[in-house]
C-alpha cells in the first residue's frame, strides 16, 4: 500500500494549501500527493483558473470523483478525496495538524489510516527561496512606505492645549483610527491588505496586543506595528516603530535606548546555526542589566514578556521562533527581531525589523531608521 | 461523567470562536462549555483584554492549567484544555467539524472521547438577533456606499478611441485594479476590510470566480461584487451589480433583464418556511423560459451554474443555502439572492441583494437600484 499526503482547505487562510497550490481559492478544495506528484481536485467553478494558475502537476475535476465516491457511500470533500486515494492505491494518509476532525473521522470510518503531522507539514516552507525573499522584500518595502505615511501624518499634526493631537486638515482631535486609516489606505492602494494594524498610544501601548483606539497625545509613546499581506503573492511584511510626538521624557528615552540596544544585539547575533534562545537570552540579560526588569506588577505583566521574533512568509507567524525555547536558525529563514519593553505607567516601546538568516549574519529587509521624536 | 463542548481556534478566522468569545483574538485559544456555562482560557497577553471585552461567563489564565497539564504529561493547548476538562469531570467532548485533528488525537490518547459536529456547531448562528441584523445592515450600507463610489468613478471615466476607459484625472487606461482601489480605499476608510472584490469586465466576467485584472472597456459587461467585513463587529456585507459603460447591446440588455426578473422572483419568494430549493428552481425555470440555457459548451460552464444564495453573518458564506438542495428558510436568517448568467462570448450578469428572512416575506438590507448603463 502506498503512502499519500492530503490537504483539504481553502488557500486564503491555509498557508500549506497556498504553498501546495500556488493560487488563491476562497473555498476548501483537495490537494493530494501520490507517488511524489501533487494533484489538485477542483470544482467546475475553479478548474479553468487552476489549469492556468496552479502549481499542481495534475489537475482534476472533483465532480468526476464525487460520482465515484457516492457509489461507495462516501460523501462530501472527504468522500471525493477518499475516492481519488482509493483509486491510487493509498490507504495511509498524512495530513496537516490543522486537518478538520470531521473529514479525518470519516476517512477513518472508510478504512483509511490518517495521521496528523505534529510539526510543519511543509518544513521547507521555513527556508525561503530567493524568489520568496523577493516577495518578502516587496511586502516589507510597502510596509516601510506605509510607516513613513503614518510618520509624516503625525509630523503634520499640531498639538492641542489639552495635549491631544489635531488633524492638520480638519483640526479635529486625532485618534488611533485616524493614523491607522492613513497607513491602511496607502497599503490598499498598493495592493496589500493590512491586518489589525497597531497604533497604540500611552497606556494602550503598554499592552502589546492592544491595537489602540484612544486619542493620540503629545509626549506619550506611540507604538505602530504594521503587518500587511501582499494580495498577489500572499507574503507578509512586518515592522514596528515607536514614536513620541513632541519631546520625549528622560524615562521614555532611556527605555527607547534600551530597546534599540536590545534590537542591535539581536540583529548582530542572527545567523545560520545560532540558537534563537541564545539571542532571546542575550536581549533579556541586556534589559536586566539596564535596569528593566520583567515580572508581574499589580497583576499586570511588565518588562519584556513576549518572544524576540517569529518566522514570516505565507503566514504572519510561522517557524522558526526566537524565544526561550531552543530553535536553531537556518540560512534562508525570514525572521523578525522585535524586542519590547512595557510598563503600565510609562507605556510601551517595540522596534521590529524583518531579516533573512544567512551564513555568518543576516540581511535586513526593513532598512528603516529608528527615530523616537516626531517634531 | 459530564459532557462538554470545546473550541481551540483563533477568532479572526473561526466564526464559531468569535461567536463564543465576542472578541477578536489573532492566535488560537481555548473555549469550553461545561454545565451550560462558557469558559475562556487566555494567555497572559490576552487575559486583561478578555476580562473587559469577551462574552465568556468565566475567564481563566491558560498558564495556570498548563502547569497542571504538564504534570500529567499533556502538552500544548490541547493539554491545557484537557487539564481544565479533567478537573471539571468531563470526558465526552463535542467539537466543531473543523477542529484540528492533532489536538483531537492527543485528547483521545489521554482518554477523552472527542466527536466532531457534522452540522453547525452553533445552529443558532444562522438565526440573527436584531442586534446582529443591525450589524449586517451597517455592513451592507458601507458596501452599497462603496458600490456608489465605483459607479461614480466609472461615470467620470472617458472612453478612449480603442474602447478602453480612461482615468478622469491621469488620463491613463483603466484596469480592474483601478476601480477596485476606489472601492476598497473607501471601505478601509470606513473601518471595513474588503476581501477579493470582483471587478470583472467582458470575458473575465463570464467566470464567476475571476476577480478581474484586465482593462475596462466600454460596451462590455462589468460585474462588481463587493463583500467587506466590518472590523469592529466581524459581520460581512455582500452585494453585486453589473454595469455597461456607454451603450449596452440588445443581447446584453436581454440577459440583464432576465437576471433582474430572476432576482425579483427570488426576492418575492423568500420567507420563513419556504424551501430554498423551490426558489432556486423558480429562477432556473424562468431563465430557461427566457431562452437562457445552462450547460457545458466547449468545455466551459454556461448559463446559471451557481447557487441562488447563501447565509451571511460572521462568515461570508454560512448556513443556510438557496440552491438545488432542500433547505427550509427560517425567520431571522440573512441570505443573499444573487442569480447570474454567464456566457463566454457575452460576459456575465449577476445581481445580488442581502435580505433578512421574515414571516411572510423578507427585508432587503441592500436597497440599491439596478442600473445597467453608466453614461
Amino acid at each position: 500500500m502506498k503512502n499519500a499526503r492530503l490537504i483539504i482547505a481553502d488557500s486564503e487562510h491555509d498557508a500549506d494549501m497556498l504553498y501546495a497550490s500556488g493560487m488563491f481559492v476562497p473555498d476548501p478544495f483537495i490537494a493530494i500527493e501520490l507517488d511524489g506528484a501533487w494533484h489538485g481536485l477542483f470544482s467546475p467553478l475553479e478548474v479553468d483558473r487552476a489549469r492556468k494558475a496552479s502549481r499542481f502537476a495534475h489537475i482534476h475535476l472533483d465532480s468526476d470523483w464525487r460520482v465515484i465516491a457516492e457509489n461507495k457511500g462516501w460523501s462530501g470533500l472527504a468522500g471525493c478525496a477518499a475516492a481519488f486515494l482509493d483509486a491510487g492505491g493509498a490507504r495511509e494518509i498524512r495530513v496537516p495538524a490543522s486537518f478538520p476532525l470531521l473529514h479525518a473521522d470519516r476517512l477513518r470510518s472508510w478504512g483509511f489510516t490518517v495521521s496528523a503531522s505534529p510539526d510543519g507539514f511543509f518544513p521547507d516552507r521555513a527556508i525561503k527561496s530567493e524568489t520568496e525573499i523577493g516577495h518578502l522584500a516587496q511586502a516589507e518595502r510597502l510596509t516601510r512606505q506605509s510607516m513613513q505615511q503614518g510618520e509624516h501624518y503625525l509630523a503634520r499634526c499640531s498639538i492641542g492645549d489639552d495635549g491631544i493631537l489635531r488633524d492638520p486638515d480638519s483640526g479635529k482631535k486625532v485618534k488611533s483610527d485616524d493614523v491607522r486609516r492613513v497607513i491602511e489606505t496607502f497599503l490598499i492602494g498598493k495592493g496589500a491588505m493590512p491586518a489589525h494594524t497597531i497604533v497604540a498610544c500611552g497606556r494602550e501601548g503598554a499592552d502589546p496586543h492592544n491595537t489602540g483606539s484612544g486619542y493620540i497625545r503629545a509626549g506619550e509613546l506611540i507604538i505602530i506595528d504594521i503587518f500587511p499581506r501582499v494580495l498577489t503573492t500572499g507574503y507578509w511584511g512586518d515592522m514596528t516603530r515607536t514614536y513620541v510626538k513632541g519631546k520625549a521624557s528622560t524615562a521614555q528615552k532611556k527605555m527607547y535606548q534600551a530597546v534599540r540596544e536590545g534590537q542591535a544585539i539581536g540583529l548582530s547575533m542572527v545567523a545560520a546555526g545560532v540558537d534563537g534562545s541564545a539571542i532571546h537570552q542575550a536581549i533579556t540579560d541586556h534589559f536586566h542589566a539596564a535596569g528593566f526588569t520583567t515580572g508581574i506588577v499589580k497583576g499586570k505583566q511588565t518588562g519584556f514578556f513576549h518572544g524576540t521574533g517569529h518566522g514570516v512568509g505565507l503566514q504572519i507567524h510561522e517557524a522558526p521562533r526566537i524565544s526561550i525555547r531552543s530553535d536553531i536558525l537556518q540560512a534562508g529563514q525570514a525572521v523578525t527581531v522585535e524586542p519590547g519593553l512595557y510598563y503600565p505607567g510609562v507605556g510601551g516601546v517595540r522596534l521590529e525589523d524583518l531579516v533573512v538568516v544567512r551564513d555568518g549574519g543576516c540581511d535586513n529587509l526593513t532598512r528603516y531608521k529608528c527615530t523616537l521624536e516626531i517634531p
